[in-house]
This record gives structure tokens, sequence and C-alpha cells, in this order.
């Protein structure tokens, strides 16, 4: 015979804590919570399997169940000396969902179950409290009716409200016992009437009605949705709990209350709660009456003139003490606690592992490793590595009034307010005047990068999370929301539409690029202030953590920043983001509206001085770290001029005609130029200017080294590579130059030449890229753009109806998808090892910041991953996690 | 002791048609012929491995060398009782390349070597010829020169002509033999004068130079650019060939020749030559005197009044025709031989595998199959499927007069010539006119399918081997040339620039779609005649082949053709084509531009009966063959309307302002649409589309089925699918569909639902896609551009650099890249099976008619390719090519 119901109490104790699959969260710490002594009110669960059955067959019970819940109920009347059903000394019910994971509000409840005017008349008699039992009475018959029998509850409100009104009472405490009673009579004619039905008499009835309903609520329409959102499993079911009632609501030496054995917020080893007396716990939620303070200290903080508990219950108090210092002892973790007092009696109803703040779990873990309680591993694993994000950049205050009008992706985190401006240029110029400015755009290209730096926040109407304006945006921790595609820029007329709204140039808006959202005006943000216990955190982190953490990054601003959050060195510089300065541009321009070999070299002797520049600050700033350097890398028409200006400057310089221009810069225009002409494909096609990347990063090695004495680790990465072929053609440009520039030097170089494995057709065949690679960094960005077939650029067309449906559980340009582009990695770094063991491998897409991705590349073996200096923290402690969770 | 030279001759041959790699083609078929008894003048071969020896060693040569030359020489002297270097009797030896692989005229050669005053003078004596001798001595100068000591022939042929102009001559043939012993003395001072030295007196010394110029020449600029086209590895080596002179030229009873075996051009089985008499082969080559006919029926079809070898030296002639006979029996092929008549002997230089014109190789085949010579099998395998192409479509007249002014990719076979139009519209409208046309434009959308239809021939700027230009083309079996860089199309000023060339609309041009070249104006073509024996053959091809296959049609003109081809069904019929006709684009569009549900029902509700007829049609058409019907798979933009009077009328007929026409055009424009919003993708997000195209089809099909009581082999197919739970969502969507109209019609419904592999991840993970599709069909197009980040369109740039880099030996567009895309097509399979045994597999990208990938397909086990009806025929012959390679 199958077992579905399992009981809890101090008389028998069927499951623990680590039955939750099966008892849900709530069931199978109230178990636990009984096995371990504390004082809770008796009960049983019905199992998740009950809910599995319940719904693979049409809604019906295993046959097994009613004799098992009529045990279950015998053996609460047994330890309680009530009866169900029995009006001499009334055995009354909660019933309550319980999943697998927290659902909070989402499913259905039914307190005070087993009340009828015979056992309310009982109580009323046993407890000496008339207006209780028949409170209690209505109480459930609103709950139950909304429940079970689909009746709107403010039928129930009105009718209170009614006979206030009526009788000139101002609070509900004005009613009493007869009031109530008058009212339960009224009640059930609602219910005959709205239902149809009368209200079921009988406690049995009732129980199944409540068991039905909570089961229902399962497939309700919000419960669907959080799932979905939460990445909730509907096979897993809910359990439902069945528990003896405890009242608070008895008279003054009764109570209830939430506490949490830590602050939540602060994270501050504090007990901190809220309690009311004579109240049943959803008072305490329902904000009718305002909570006490559980505390003196905070009741004294928070300047109440109500007594707190452990003034007002100064006994009680200490017992729940004690429970709290049990709990944290028995859980090893900060317990979100619901408690009653029924007549100066302290009863436990639930205990969960408490919600905090991404500050609070920092201090927490810290703390709790520092007392003793938890090892430094565990308290590594106690943060969400994405949650240090939020640490490091302004976050909206969560008091202050907003009224969002856009909704986007939370590209880069962040909050920021600012005027609106639509072009790059406006963004400089009213950021010099002093003011805070938002990049609203379509999408952004790298000539917007100044206005990007400008700005304090980017908006687009396009793109993906790792579109152009994402990416950048991260790097330079600016807060971003791209890809509202609910925005129309309208550029002409200098406004952004979104619907009825029409938000001009200068206008201010708000947005949080942590949520993706967009607000009018201005709305108040918070600081982030980090304390000592995150630098203590990190280095335990970097102490256990095997791979590790290299940052994107060009600038000498960014290496200086990567530096600062803990980089060991430099996984990804993007030569062509050099470029991108006015006085650059325009050679860059020449050289690539160049006709011939000789003009593209005149224009790259112009440009060889700058990048030579750029390297020796790099390197000096990365003091002997290692630093990839990847090679020309984007479709040439990115840096193509648009503007008939732009044009005619590049003509004047380069000595050619405006028309010679048009027609090149058409010329270069594609259709699909992320597979286009890029990457090393430039490389091949122009050798000369890879010969002038190699010498520059040659030649500022050679002069670090000759000025401070010390060895430069450089990797040339060769980006896009598909063939070996491609690898050999390179590499001879590279190896070649180093040789020239040795003997023109006189000094030593050493340097490692490797390929980026970013195409399908790379991992397919590492093996062979691997003869001539001496590392592969994986751009899981474009990786995961050729493998899925999906511009990060264009996705946000479809992206989001794809999460909604299911397709992509995650974005997979957020979180690597593992079946497909991981399959590639993995594919990549055997083969690659295979060819050539000990292959330095790395990872520099933006998976290199995102933990989940961070703990499937710790499964592949990588050396390294880099991510954008302020993803380094996150990544620092990512990696760290999946090290631990590997041991 | 290694081998390294192998004697051939009467007395003693070492070698045999087998050692091809050893002994070079020429090498291995003298020693061949050596031992059938053939005759040949007597020689050895210097085997490739010495070549390979010669450049791992700085140009040297192996010690062992020397001797076994000297050795074999000595063979020759005691074969043919002459002497090297001897006055008296002097043996003379020519020495030529012979590599794995015929390479003619790449590399040099050197006859009459062993001559000096002195063995010319014994020479003379012993022929009686004076002027023979003396006229060998000046070829040998001057051959022996320019080969081996690099002097300039123009010099020698300057002194012939200024003695003839000197002495009063017309002709070469009025030099005395004194005079070129004059001549001879000229040329000796001349080469002193160039080169610094004196000419080699020694036959030893001349033996060893031109031994190392042959060598030597294998790295010559010329041998390896033909090496490099020719897919020859430079590792392979040539040998060099020594043999005992024979002469053509010492007097009447002697003469020189060649001759196929079968008529080279129509295959016709007559013998088939040239030759001349008193003359060395080069004279026959170089055209200096026209040669006679070999038979007397060419001569009298030839008109001419020169005897033929059958009659001015019949005897002789039936040694030769003994010859053809033998050889063709012995080599089972048709031959293309040399050979030299000295004093009425016949001597044997050269046998090989004549090259052939498309034409003749496939009457041969089936001829020789016919008459016992081969077997099916073997005449199957003889025809080079990818010729097919060039029967079925007109070709240049090669005697034509021709300028060439651009060159781009062969995108679509044939020869067209036209006036020059740059719009779709001017063509249709020139074309009505009664004007041949060629479209000239960038690149083509579908949009200019109407105009692409009118031209006789394409020819665009961008865009390679599957560009939409050369797809279309293909499909509608119109000559293109795409990817003509050099082109500049201004439109605006209606003229085409190429370099100084400006042509105007209306200009004539040719182009010759099967090499990629474009003429100035009007080029001679000839139409294909297709005789019996292409039937003959196909059929034999059709017993054999395991594959079946398929052709890529949509219209009920393509459909047709494509049985008339010989297709065994439709593997892809693109149903976007069919909302190209302009009363179905304005429908198409109200469907894209509408922004809700409702307005796209609305729009789609027009579309159904459209759609309906064109299923109609087609399955009428295919009568019971399958049919894979590909659901709506391109971006929505490429729809769009582009100009102000498209914007309107879209506007008009749905109903919305201008203003939503044009914002919604912007919002739906992608930067990269070969990865944006299309495929399954257009499914998941307006799920309405797929349900109209469903229920269009399944209407189609239970018309069909209640008219004809036949049955229709329908096969949805799902486009871009990378997940299985795109798939779960489009079938559900399909299946639904498919229970309502049979519910609707009564009628019953087969159909298969599958899904087209065109990305990596669909490859990766294609186990999880056969849960839900009942069969694959590879996209290769799309597969090759996403595993190898190429975009089709865009290739152009770079994909000709790659190609001479040898980075892809072949367009990856053409020939399936078999170690990349094509492992992702064998994971694909392989998964496909594990999951679904017998999942039926197909290939349906342009790759299905390229005869080396259909046989990379049939090593997959692929149950169809599918291709345009105009390379059905190669895929059927290619098809069955491939499964004889596999018995």
């Amino acid at each position: 015979m199958s077992k579905w119901v399992y009981s809890f109490g101090q008389s028998l104790t069927e499951g623990s804590a680590n039955d939750r699959n099966l008892l849900g969260g709530k069931g199978a710490n109230l178990a636990e919570m009984s096995s371990i002594g504390l004082p809770v009110p008796p009960g049983f669960t019905l199992s998740t399997e009950v809910c599995t059955w319940f719904y693979d067959n049409g809604r019906s019970y295993p046959s097994e169940l009613k004799d098992q819940v009529n045990a279950a109920i015998a053996r609460l009347e047994q330890e309680t000396g009530m009866g169900f059903a029995n009006p001499e000394n009334p055995l009354l019910l909660s019933v309550r969902s319980g999943a697998r994971a927290s659902m909070p509000g989402m499913m259905d409840t039914v307190l005070n179950l087993g009340l009828n005017r015979a056992t309310a008349e009982g109580l009323a008699k046993r407890s000496g409290e008339k207006r209780f039992a028949w409170d209690s009475f209505r109480r459930f018959i609103q709950m139950y009716s909304d429940v079970v029998m689909d009746v709107d509850h403010g039928l129930f409100e009105d009718a209170l409200e009614d006979m206030k009104a009526v009788r000139g009472y101002v609070e509900d405490t004005d009613l009493s016992g007869d009031d109530f009673e008058t009212l339960v009579e009224q009640y059930l004619a609602i219910v005959q009437e709205e239902s149809g039905e009368a209200f079921p008499e009988d406690p049995h009835e009732q129980l199944w009605g409540a068991i039905g309903a909570v089961f229902g609520s399962w497939m309700n329409a919000r419960a669907m949705t959080y799932r979905r959102l939460n990445n909730i499993p509907a096979e897993w079911g809910t359990a439902v709990n069945i528990q003896a009632m405890v009242f608070g609501n008895m008279g003054d030496d009764c109570a209830t209350g939430v506490a949490f054995t830590r602050n939540p917020s602060t994270g501050a080893n504090v007990f901190y709660g809220e309690f009311l007396i004579n109240a049943q716990g959803e008072d305490v939620v329902a904000g009718i009456r305002t909570p006490r303070n559980l505390t003196k200290r905070e009741r004294e903080e928070s300047g109440s003139d109500q007594l707190s508990m452990e003034e007002a219950m100064p006994e009680v108090f200490t017992q729940l003490c004690d429970v709290r210092q049990k709990l944290e002892t028995h859980y090893r973790d900060m317990q979100d606690i619901e408690f009653t007092i029924q007549q100066d009696k302290l009863y436990m109803l639930q205990t969960r592992s408490g919600k905090r703040t991404a500050e609070a779990a920092l201090r927490m873990a810290v703390e709790m490793a520092e007392e003793g309680l938890i090892t430094r591993d565990e308290a590594i694993l106690r943060v969400n590595a994405s949650s240090l994000d939020q640490l490091l950049h302004p976050t909206l205050d969560p008091k202050a009034d907003k009224t969002m009008f856009l909704r986007g992706l939370p590209a880069s985190p962040g909050a920021a307010s600012g005027k609106v401006v639509l072009t790059a240029d406006k963004a400089e110029e009213m950021a010099l005047a002093g003011h805070n400015v938002i990049l609203a755009r379509v999408e952004t290209s790298p000539e917007d990068i100044h206005g990007m730096h400008a700005a304090t926040g980017i908006l687009t109407a396009r793109g993906g999370m790792t579109s152009h304006a994402a990416v950048v945006a991260r790097g330079m921790g600016r807060p971003c929301v791209c890809g509202a595609g609910e925005m129309i820029v309208d550029a002409e007329e200098g406004v952004i539409k979104v619907g009825p709204h029409k938000i001009k140039e200068g206008d201010i808006i708000t947005l949080d690029g942590g949520v993706g959202e967009v607000y009018l005006g201005e709305v108040a943000t918070i600081q982030p202030q980090l304390s000592g216990v995150f630098g203590t955190l990190i280095g335990w982190a970097d102490e256990v953590r095997r791979m590790k953490i290299r940052a994107n990054a060009e600038t000498p601003l960014d290496a200086k920043m990567a530096l600062d959050f803990g980089a060991e060195g430099i996984g990804l510089s993007r030569t062509e983001h050099m470029f991108f300065d006015s006085d650059r541009i325009v050679a860059m321009r020449e050289m690539i509206i160049a006709n011939d070999t000789e003009g593209r070299q005149k224009a790259l002797d112009k440009l060889l001085p700058m990048q030579r520049q750029d390297f020796i600050a790099l390197f000096e700033i990365m003091k002997g770290l290692p630093v990839t350097i990847r090679l020309l890398d984007p479709p040439l028409h990115e840096f193509l001029p648009h503007h008939h200006d732009d044009m005619a400057e590049v003509a004047k310089q380069s000595g050619v005609s405006l028309e010679e221009v048009r027609d090149r810069s058409a010329k270069l225009r594609e259709l699909n130029p992320m597979l286009g002409h890029r990457g090393c494909r430039l490389a091949i096609t122009y050798p000369e200017i890879c010969a002038m990347q190699a010498r520059a990063i040659f030649e500022a090695a050679t002069h670090i080294t000759k000025e401070t004495g010390e060895k430069v680790d450089v990797e040339v990465m060769i980006p896009l590579a598909a063939t070996r072929r491609e690898l050999e053609i390179c590499r001879k440009i590279i190896d070649d130059t180093a040789e020239i520039v040795k003997t023109e030097t006189g000094q030593p170089l050493t340097y490692m030449v490797g390929t980026m494995v970013e195409l399908p057709r790379s991992s397919l065949i590492a093996d062979d890229l691997a003869v001539e690679a001496e590392f592969f960094s994986f751009g899981t960005n474009d990786l995961t753009q050729t493998a899925l077939g999906i511009s990060r650029d264009d996705a946000g067309q479809f992206l989001r109806e794809y999460a909604d449906a299911g397709i992509y559980p995650r974005d997979p340009f957020i979180t690597i998808d593992v079946e497909g582009v991981g399959a590639l990695v993995q594919m990549g770094c055997d083969k690659g090892r295979q060819q050539r063991p000990g292959i330095k491998l790395g990872v520099c897409g933006e998976h290199g910041g995102d933990p989940d991705s961070v703990d499937f590349f710790e499964e592949c073996g990588l050396d390294y991953v880099s991510c954008s200096p302020y993803r380094v923290p996150v990544a620092r402690l990512a990696a760290a996690q999946a090290t631990i969770r590997r041991r």
C-alpha cells in the first residue's frame, strides 16, 4: 500500500528536512522542527505524490488516501486531546499548501477549519471567549468560501462594514461575540445566495473541500506564472499541510508574529521581527493593525511607543530566543519563522531559510563562518555570485515613487537618471555642460562610444544582452537597458515615442539596468556601500578557486579598473576599440578606403605609433600579467564614414575623390556583417594590417623590457579562424614580424600565438587548429550566434517570446547554452588537448562573467575566464563556487 | 641501395601503368607500352622520388643516382647499337618531365641532347643528311640554352630570320645543311655572349644540365599556378624521362604526328589525328606548318588537298591502326598518342588517356560499354557528372571572337547575350517588347524575381555561389555570373562601370555563366544537342543508384521541368517564393505590417486561398510523389516595402497610416537578417502564419484526394529549428490544423512533419529533434553559413583570396566542406537514427546538385538529395557513381 500521508508532532514524526521533494518545504520543516523538540502544533502532510496522482487522474485521489487522512486525524485528536467535529472540545485545522520551492502567496490556504454552528458554540464555551469563537467562524466562512466555493470575499467585507455602520462602530474590535454570531448568519446566507449551495456544516466535507482547493491552486494562473518565472517545473507538485490550529487571538495572553533570526536587509546578527497581541497570523501580514517590534532595541530605534515583545512578554520572548538559537544552530542559516502564542504558550508554525538582500547574504555568510557556524566553503556557496553586481552599482531607492513606461532587457546593472539625448555628440556636449544624460538610440555602433562614455545610462530599442550597447555598457560600468522594442526613436522630431508617451530630448528619465525598466522623471537612487566583508569573502574565494580570472579591457582606464577588481590578466584586448578616437578614426578610414596595398600602408604607418603607444600603456599597467591582444576583428564597414562630412574628410586626408570614397564604402557594405569580411579574414586579404599590429605589439613589448627589464607576457590572438591554414598564414606574418623586431631592437621577445574559437567549425576541427595555436580562447558570444543562428543584435525581436515559450529557458547570450554551444566548447577543449596536451584554454565571451556559465567552464577544465572589469568579482566568486561544488 | 632509375624498352622494362605515382604518367605509360610490345624507343625514368629528394636536399641528387643513370645509358647504347657522345654513331636523347597528373606545357623539355660539333658531324655522316644533323643541333642549342642556361630564345630566332633575309630565303626549308652549320656557330656565339659561358660540348654535362632544369621547372611559376588551380600537391614531384631520340625529320620517309583513338570532340569511334612528313614533334604543335589529316575520310571532310597518312604512308598507317586497336583494348579508354616515323619505322612516344568534351565523354562511355570494352558501371564512372550541366545549356561558340571585360563567379551555367538593364521592372518591360536582356544588379532580392525570369542572363556585383541571384538563376536555368566585384552599378546614371568601361542600359553584353566571364557585345552561342546516349547513360545510372533524387521547386513550371529531368519528388518547396507575385505581395505586406494578431489574420485570410491553389497545382503535377513543403522561412524584412509608393499601397490596403507602415518597417529591419527573425521563429511569434500554411497544405491535399482518389505524399518541413521545443510548438499547430481540416472535410489525411537541419546546434542535438521530427532535410547552405561563419551574400569580398591561399580548396558553398559542415551532417544523421531508427534523411541545399557533395551524402547514407531542376540529371549520375564507388 502506498504511503500518502506523513505525520508530525510530539507523538509521531515521519519526515525530516531532507524530505523537501516529498513533503514540500513547509512540511519538511514542520517535521524537522518537531523532531528537534520545538513546540510545533501536531499535524500531517499529504505528499507531493498525491498532487501528481491528482493531476494524472483527472483531479481525483488515490483510494487509500481517505483512510490515511482519517488515521492521521485520529492521532491528532489523541495528541491534542480534542476531537475533530466534536462540539465539546473541537479540534480546528489549518490547511496549507507547501511546494518544494517557496511560492509565497501563490496558492491557497484555509484556516480554522472544523467550525460550524455546533463546534463554534463548543469553542466559545470551552475557551470562555464567545467573541473569539464566532470571529474565528466568520473568518473561516470568508476564507473557505473564497478559496473553495469561489464566492467573492468583498461581499463579506461589505457585510462587516454595513454592520459597523449600522451600529456606529469604528474598529473591528468594537464588535461583540453576539455581533459576530449575527454576522456569521449573514455570511452563511451570502454563501447560499452566491454559490447556490449551503456552506458545508460537516467538518470532514470542509476538509476535503479545502484539500481539493489547495491541490487545485497548483494550477491557478498566478502559480503557473510564478513557476515559469522561477523555473519551477509543474511536475514537482505541491504538498498539503494539515495542522492543529493554535490561536494568537484568544485574548491578551495570545499573540502571533514573524521573525528573522538575523536582520535580512543588513545581515546583522540581531533578532528581528514583528508581532501582534491577540491576533491571527494574517493580521500581521494584512497591515490592518501596525505590528509591534520584537526587541526592545528595535522599538527604541524605531521610536515606537508600543512595548516590544521582549518587554511585553519577557518569558515567552526568552523561549523564542532559545528557539532562534536552536534553529540557527540546527539549520546553520538565517531562518524566517512564524510563531503563535496561545495563552502564554509558544508554538512554532513555520521555519524556512530567510530571503535576504545581497548585502545581508554577504555579511551573514562571512559572519557565520567567523562564528564557526558554517565553513568558509559554505560561506562562499551561500552568496549568489550574480548578486555581487548589485553591490557594485547604484540601485533605485525602493521607497521612491516611480512610473514605469518602458521595459527592455537588463543589459548592464545599476540605476541612473538623466536628460534624454538622441546622439552621441549631443551626449558629450550636454555632459560637458554638467548634465547627467541618458543616451537613447535605436542601437549603438562603435561610433557612439564617446557618447556612451559621456552618458550616465544607455537605452536602446534593439539588440540583445550581448549587443554592442550591452557589451560596451557593461565594460564601462554604465547602466543599460536594451532591446526596448516599444520605443521608437524619432531623431528628426527629437523625441522618443513609447505608446502614448512622447519624451523630448532634455526630458529626464531614469533607468534600472538591473531589471530592464525605464521610468518617467527622476527616481532617487542609493549608492552602493562596499563593506569589509566583501573583501573577506572574495579573499576566501581566491584561496579556493582553480580558474584564473582575467578581464576584457583595452583602455588604460579599463585595465586599471580590472586590476582594482582583482583581474589576473587581460583575456581580451579588442584592438579595434582603440581606433575610434577622433584623431584615429580618420587614419583608420583612410586605411579602409585605400584601394591598394600602398594606400593602405600609408595609413597604417600613421596608425602604428598610436597603436604601439596603446600597448605600451597596457603593458605598463599590467606589469607582467598575461595580456591577450586580439588582432583587428570587426567588419571594416563598422568604421566606414556614413555622413557626407566624414567622407569628405577621409577623401581629403587620403587624397582621393569623394566619389571613390563613396564607391568604396558602398562596396564594403555587407548584408550580414557578422558573417562577413572580418576577423582573420582581414589579415588574410590585407596582411599589412596584421603586420602593423604585430609590429606595434612587439615594439611595445621590447620597449617595456628595455625600460624596466621586465618581461611582458603577451598572447597574440587571431580571431575567427576556422581552418588551420588561416592560422598558418597569420602566424607567419606575426612570427616574421617578431623576427624583424628582434633584429631591429636587439631585445629578446617571447610571446604566444593562439586563436579565438568562435565558429562551430573551429570547434569541430580544433585538433587541427591546435597544430598552430598555442592557446584557445572561446569566443562564446559569436559561437552562440553561429551555433544557434541568432544575431545578438536582432534577437530582441523574438528572444522574449522564446523565453516565454520555454524554448531557451535562459537567454543563451547570458548563460551558456550547455547542450549546443557548451558541446562545442567541450569538443574544442577535448580536441585541442588531444593535439597539444596542456594547451592554454580560456573564454572571453560575455559568459565569462555569468556564474552558471563559469560553473560549466570549470567542468570543461578551462584555465581562465575573462569578463568585463565590473564582473571580475562575480567571476572570482563563481569560480570558487564551481571549484567547491566539484570537490 | 635505393632504386632511383627505371628502364623501359625491348630489352628491359621495370615499370608499368600502375607505377604512375613513382614514374609519372608519361613514364608509366612508356613502360606499359614497352611491355605490351609496342614500338617504343628505349629509355629510362628518374622517379618522382628523385624530385622529392632533390627539393629536400637543396637541389642536389642522391649519391647513387649517377651510377644508375650511367648504367641505364649503357643499356640504351646496347639496345640501340649507338653510343652516347660517340661521334661515329651518336645516340641522342630526349629529356622530358612527367608528373603524376598531366600538366601540359607547364614544365621543360630538351630534345636532341647529345649533339656537339663532333656528334653532329657523325650524325650527318651516318644519316647522310647534313641538313638534318645541323638543323637538329641548332634546335638543340636553342632549346637547351633557353631551358637550362636561361638565354632568351628570341635571339636565336632573330639570327635565323637575319640569315633568311640576307640570303633571300622565304621558308626555313630553304636553308641548306651548310647554312645550318653556319647558324650553329652563330648560336654558340650568342650563348657565350648572353650567358657568359660556353655552350657545353660534353653530352654528359648536357644531360645533367637538362635533368636539373626539368626538376627545377617543377617549381617554376607556371607550374605552381597550374598545380594550385588543379589541386595538385607540390609534394608529388615530377619524374624525368630520358629516351633515345627518334627522328621524324630525317627525310620524306619520316613523319611525326599526334592522334586520338576516337574523336575527342564528338566521341565518334573514328581514328582522328594529324601528322607532318619530315618534321619533329614540336612542329605539329607549333603550327608553323599545317599538319595533314590522318585518315582519308578526315581529309575528304576537311576538303584538304594534302594526302592523308592513310594515303601517303599506307603501310605505317596500318601499323598505327593496329596500335590504336591494341591501346584501346589494353587501356580500355580513348588514348591521346604521339608517334614518330623514322625511315618508315613507327615509334610510339606517348600514350595517355585523351581529354575530351563533355559530349564526347558521354558518347564514348556509352559506346564503349555497348561494344563490351568496358562495363556499364565503368561507363557511368567515365562521365564527369558536373559536365552534364554543360550539355543542358547553350555555350559560347569557341570560334567566336570575344572581348572579356569582367570576371565573376560561374554561378549558373550557360551563355547568353542581351541588352543590359538595371532594374527588374525594366527587364520585364524590355523582354515584353521582344528584347533579350541581361539584368545587372549589385545583388538581387526576392523582389527582383519577375525581372530575373524575364532576363536571359543575370549579372551581380556581390554575392557568392549560393547568393540569392545564384540560387534563383540556377533554379530557373538562367545563366548567371555573380560576385563580379569590379562592377559598379550606377543606377542614377543608368550605367555599369568596370574599370575604363562604361556600359549604358541598352548596350549589349554576353555572359558565360559556366566560367563566370562577361564579354562586350554579342558573342555567338551554340545550342545544346541532347543525343540518345544521354538518355542511355542516365538510364543505366538510375538502375544502380541508391539515393533518390528530388528537385527544389515551387512553381508549376519548375515542378514540370523537374519531372522532365527525372526528379522523383520535390525535396524543397519554398513557400515564400509564392508570395512575390504582384497580386500577392500586397497581402503579404499587409500581414507583415499588421501590429496585432487580428490584423495579421485578416491578411492571412486573403493569402489562404492563393496558397491553397499553389499546393493544389503542385500536388496535381507531382501525382503522388513526395512533396516537401517548407513553412515560411525568410526574414520578414525581405518582403518589406522599400519605396514610398509600395508603403502607401500597403497603408491603403490595410487601413493604417503611412507613418505606421514606416515605423513598423523600420522596426523589422535587421542588421544580420540571416541570423534574425526567420524560419520557425516566425511560426513561434506568429502562430497564425503557420496555421494558415498548414491549412492551405491540408486543404489542398484533401482536395486532390477527393477529386482523384489518390493520396498525396506531403512532408511538412519546419525550418531553422534548433530546439525540440520549437518543433513541439510548431508541430502542435500543424497537427491541430490537420485535425480541423479532417473534421471539416471528412477526408482522410496522412502527412509527415519534419525539420530542416540547418544550424550547428540542430546537428548537435539532432537526437532531441528526432523525438518530434519524422524526417530531417539538411539545409547545407545555411549550415555552411553558420558553421563557417560566412554569409553567402558577403563572401565575395574574400572567398576568391581564400581559394588562392588554399584555405578552402573548394568554394564551400559549391562543394560541401567535409571536415566541418560534413561532420555536422554526419552527426545529425547518426543522432537522428539513434533516436528514431529509419528516420528519413535528405539534403536540400545547393550541394544536392554537386557531384562531390553527392558522393559524401552517399557516404552518410542519406535517402535522397534534392537540387534545382536543371541539376537533377547531374545528381542522378553523381548518385550512381557514388553507389558504384562504394561497392
